[in-house]
């Protein structure tokens, strides 16, 4: 079976939405990629933590078939750490905080039992690092897939629109889309990005769904309608890590974007990855049954 | 053929959008309901305007073959005119002034040669009237659907509350069924309005699309997507035309939101109601097609 490989932040979390609060759960993109992938295809993570890091979380990758062979140890340092604070409505939120400790120095790289990985997701992380990851599995031709977020495109601009042009796709939120090509409408954006250069750009409108854009394709996918959302931490990345598990089990692009959707639903339905740990593939296919008889005639 | 009629309004609207300029244009809820609507099945005004409603609108409505005879002409009255503006995304407007004229003592009384129409759309207006033609086409068991706004709903909130448990449908924006509902989601608003005794609910999220609530149905359509808005003036009218033409014409409640989604893109896409006069069946059937393929797999 075809791999997947995320490289991305490992940490503890505090969050806080106006359905309660957690502190010091373990999160990071490469964690929520990695839970939501591993339902469709074998998953590694490339990242690092501190001698702080529990063991218990170590453990539960290991139960959830997570290869960590290439999460890496610093002895003396500490795991990266963020609080986050939901406003009312869930759509916007305000870091309290951010230490990004060991991450400050992360510069992975990759050894010969990882380089020819044929999935490879560059999670949120400096424009820098990315291109670096990039280069080490491009020999290989692996399909490598992208997030970033506003601060890399205002700061590293020409870095991220040459990972835009190199990668086989993007994962964008709406403001991000817009922000890096220019133009006020997601439609607009998702075009330009690809008149741009980029293969593939996938737009994340939050509970308004998303929208996949190839050079001679547009998909629409709604969200999965949820009445309520317990914290949405971590939908973006198990959306990405559905999205890449899904395309590595030999999905069609629309049927992945289907599946990233669903499993973004479940990841908003409790606090932080309490879900995406018990989840399996009945619970996915069965939602994704459901999801399908809502939207398709 | 099953017929429509609307009781809605019609009048002069002067529109500015980042795009231009319009002033003076036929404009109101009717107008674009049935300029819409007579693609899909045969469709009567019910409205009020004022000496100075020009010649060649009524020629316009003719030429459409939208029937006319409930739509009242009162001497020495002045025709319902609105202006309004857009903000830069298109998302906000603001009302620059409005003229009830002779719209404010629009009492509709329906002939006996329209009672028995089998659709009837009720569109925004005082929840009173909206209810006293409710009254006049109950016993005849038309399927009456009706739109409201946050203005009736604030003031007479327990009419418009009467008004969901007696017709077949209600068709509201996002805004509208959080305020009805109480709730903070549309989907926690749309499932609420069902179970306070609605039989249909369609939530209108502009470009983020629709959902359709029923009893034991949630179906989710995307919008079209544009890559720029013209002027969105009579999206929502031309929507609720669209959806109604197509139940009248025995389309299922999917294929008529569909039907609905592809009709408001058309107007979006010029100023007023200038796309919608030159509409064919055959546009909105191949951008129907192109649709559906970028829905479904």
């Amino acid at each position: 079976m075809n791999k997947v490989l995320v490289v991305g932040s490992v940490g503890y979390d505090t969050i806080e939405t106006a359905r309660g609060r957690r502190d010091d759960i373990l999160g990071g993109s490469a964690v929520y990629f990695s839970l939501a992938a591993r339902l469709l295809a074998p998953v590694a993570i490339v990242g690092v933590v501190g001698e702080d890091f529990r063991k218990s979380d170590v453990d539960l990758f290991k139960n959830a078939g997570i290869d960590t062979t290439c999460l890496q140890t610093v002895s003396g340092g500490k795991t990266f750490r963020w609080h986050g604070k939901y406003r009312a409505d869930m759509n916007v939120r305000d870091t309290v905080s951010v230490s990004l400790n060991v991450l400050g120095d992360f510069k992975p790289r990759l050894p010969q039992t990882h380089v020819r990985t044929p999935y490879v997701f560059l999670a949120n992380g400096s424009t820098e690092m990315q291109l670096s990851v990039l280069e080490q599995v491009k020999p290989a031709k692996s399909k490598v897939y992208f997030d970033t977020m506003d601060l890399w495109i205002n700061t590293s601009r020409d870095g991220v629109i040459e990972l835009l042009k190199r990668a086989d796709g993007a994962v964008l939120n709406d403001s991000e889309a817009m922000a890096l090509s220019g133009k006020t409408s997601i439609v607009a954006a998702g075009r330009e990005l690809i008149r741009m250069g980029a293969k593939c750009v996938i737009v994340k409108k939050g509970e308004h769904g998303s929208i996949a854009f190839t050079g001679d394709k547009t998909l629409l996918v709604p969200a999965y309608p949820l009445e309520e959302v317990f914290d949405p931490t971590g939908a973006g990345d198990s959306y990405a890590g559905a999205l890449m598990g899904a395309l590595a089990a030999g999905k069609s692009l629309h049927d992945a974007v289907m599946a990233a959707s669903v499993t973004a639903s479940f990841t908003c339905e409790s606090f932080g990855i309490e879900r995406l740990v018990t989840l399996t593939v009945k619970d996915v296919k069965a939602r994704l049954k459901t999801f399908s008889a809502m939207i398709c005639r």
